[in-house]
């Protein structure tokens, strides 16, 4: 397989994770004015401005009005036809081969650089949900959080997801200042309200619905992806020493709502196609989901390399790279998006345009693929830095970068862009 | 103390849940536009054409355009003083003895009979908070699901919440579908996917945040209920099948998810100061509140009379009236409503004009005063009805109703209206 190339000559980079394959989109401020781009190489195409000129004559006049607004929220109601004649429009316009001169230098003038940009959040939230796909995670944090019961017995069964908090999220690059909150140190020693000391991030993919359904109704599993818009990265920033004495009985709360992080660049399902694989077997002996969560065969998983960077502040200061803490792999979910969609729905909860699924922690079975630091307290040793420093949890001035890409022979990388963080001292209440 | 009257005489009767001491805000659409109105008697006064008649003359020019808005959102943002600046001026045009003639007759003609209305969702809701702050609601569940755990360490300390669904808020009179779920028998039965068995209400006050905060900041107890602009009916409706077999680790989702009824009137927090309390002491050896939960003494409490009816569709069909099965009272929740907001921005978690918070199932100690049909089920007798019917859960066809008001002498009583649904059969999957 030959795959195709831009003319714009940084998306052709072995290192961009954005090719002309990728197209994911997102939303920058440009002459203050919000606008919908596509990342390619180290450019942004203003999607707008194509609207204004004429460049996607031919399209469905919604999928016109669509690009030309501040969020993504209209598009992504359009369903998976509307989504795919736009991203054949705008191929056709980067395609080396396809664009001629004159497409070229039309398009050229709509291009702004990437470093110029400034990111926004790309959608109007109305719901995020966050999921527990990971056995690996689940295990491991059940062995913790219950050591005599790590797995619980509806984990096999159930796609198992709570609510999480809209209002608190945020767009990569915006600091973390470090939450209080109570603290319960072991009886008969009662609670304290203060900074948390057990600072930690989640590596999570979040998933962008599309066209929704309406309440009561149900989406079959085979209908599952229609309604899949794209993904994006997602650090679900958790304060572990909250979380333990709170999370009972009805879940975590503050010790995840202060703040969740999300890359800014939302990579269509369709540039996924040809990188996905089979969704991963059910070990033997594991119970066969019910039918409303079982699918056809069909290439329901995604093989999508996920890394953890961590740089604090002396490396910073001492010019040190990031280093990488962890890598894992989205395959590795015991669940398939598909399925978290599926069962989101299966009692008429409706889901709406731009309302945000996340899958949880996503934690391999081996020692360093683990995405979260509370994992890796079972190990006898922290993380040791380049710069000397040890960790356990996160410290204040810590940056941790999420990086995500999936690979295949014949075709470029495509990456999700990153997802940053900084911790900042906590401020007093 | 003598009340202020109202020249609409129907404000006046004893019955009214709208006298002029309430003035609660809702949203109604009137010739195919949503509208923000002020529920007066068996009135409703349209704000919008007030602004346009003039008859808002003299407030801020950003509360008018509140007032013309078509959800309550930009009035929510205002604060306590525009509020109060605003209700103030509608007081004035229903005064019976403020009001004069001339007024009186241009006020008459945007008057639109409640019964020609059709009520919407009044706000549009950024984020949905539930907590669990009826100390008898907690113990008697708690019983059910954790016999040797009834009241866990932490519900003394933390008064506990969980995010809930936005997308399926609906308001009162909307039809409930069945839904359906995952149930599971003891073990070594497999759940099985099919519609809930034991279909409950919940009975809870909902709570709307006006002003906000930033995120990253905490919002002081003392200032905490200048954040509240006022209170509704809240039916947090729940699959218990369901809930038992998926709540554990991360709470409940899907049991809850399929739908939340609130009704239509907001009342005012301001409209409520005449009627309110002192907090309740904390039982002897129960912990003091951490500092940032503690207030100066004050009128924290609520005394709100809360009823819940049940009408099933043969009472309907037979004439019968419903039949009231439960009385419960705001005053006997653990946690203050100023508590339940501060503790959750003590982390930073931004809260949003137009946020809803709700108190959780709100039950009383005694038998006769239990917020859900699920803390009767320890009861030997099921629910006897009027009907001959008996009933553990709700079955299809059945309406429920929510009532409250507060009462003081020589002041009239203040309601907050109804909030209903009747559940409908499942539909299929």
């Amino acid at each position: 397989m030959n795959a195709i190339a831009s003319w714009i000559a940084s998306a052709n980079h072995s290192t961009s994770d954005f090719p002309i394959q990728n197209l994911p989109y997102g939303v920058f401020l440009y002459r203050q004015q919000a606008r919908i781009g596509i990342a390619i190489g180290d450019k942004i195409l203003d999607l707008r401005a194509c609207a204004s000129k004429s460049l996607l004559t031919g399209l469905q006049e919604e999928v016109i009005a669509a690009c030309r607004a501040e969020v993504l929220n209209s598009l992504m109601s359009l369903g998976p036809a509307a989504w795919s004649a736009l991203r054949h429009r705008i191929t056709a316009l980067l395609d080396a081969e396809q664009a001629g001169k004159e497409t070229q230098e039309a398009v050229s003038e709509l291009l702004v650089p990437m470093a110029e940009a400034t990111m926004q959040l790309p959608v109007q939230i109305g719901d995020y949900t966050d999921f527990y796909a990971s056995i690996h995670h689940a295990t491991r944090v059940g062995k913790l959080f219950r050591p005599d019961n790590p797995l619980l017995p509806n984990y096999k069964y159930i796609p198992v997801g709570y609510h999480g908090r809209v209002s608190s999220i945020i767009l990569s690059g915006q600091g973390i200042p470090r939450p209080c909150g109570q603290i319960k140190s072991p009886p008969p020693s009662a609670p304290i309200f203060g900074p948390t000391r057990s600072l930690d991030y989640e590596l999570e993919v979040g998933i962008f619905v599309g066209a929704g359904n309406r309440l009561g109704q149900s989406v079959p599993i085979a209908e599952a992806e229609k309604h899949i818009f794209g993904l994006c990265l997602l650090n679900d920033w958790s304060a572990r020493d909250m979380q333990s004495w709170e999370y009972q009985p009805l879940g975590p709360f503050l010790a995840k709502n202060f703040a969740t992080t999300i890359s800014p660049w939302i990579v269509p399902l369709e540039a996924l196609t040809p990188y996905r694989i089979a969704a991963p077997e059910r070990p033997e002996g594991d119970p066969t989901p019910l039918p409303y969560l079982c699918s056809s065969s069909g290439s329901f998983g995604i093989d999508l390399t996920l890394e953890v960077f961590l740089q604090s502040e002396l490396m910073r200061q001492t010019g040190a790279a990031p280093t990488m803490v962890s890598r894992g792999n989205l395959r590795d979910l015991y669940w398939t998006i598909a399925q978290l969609l599926t069962h989101h729905a299966s009692n008429g909860c409706n889901l709406r345009p731009g309302d945000l699924l996340a899958t949880g922690t996503i934690s391999g079975p081996t020692p360093g693929s683990e995405g979260c630091l509370l994992e890796r307290t079972h190990d006898p040793e922290p993380i040791r830095l380049p710069s000397g420093e040890v960790r356990t949890f996160l410290e204040d001035g810590d940056q941790i970068t999420f990086r995500a890409y999936t690979q295949k022979a014949g075709l470029p990388r495509i990456g999700l862009g990153e997802c940053t963080g900084t911790i900042l001292a906590s401020t007093p209440a």
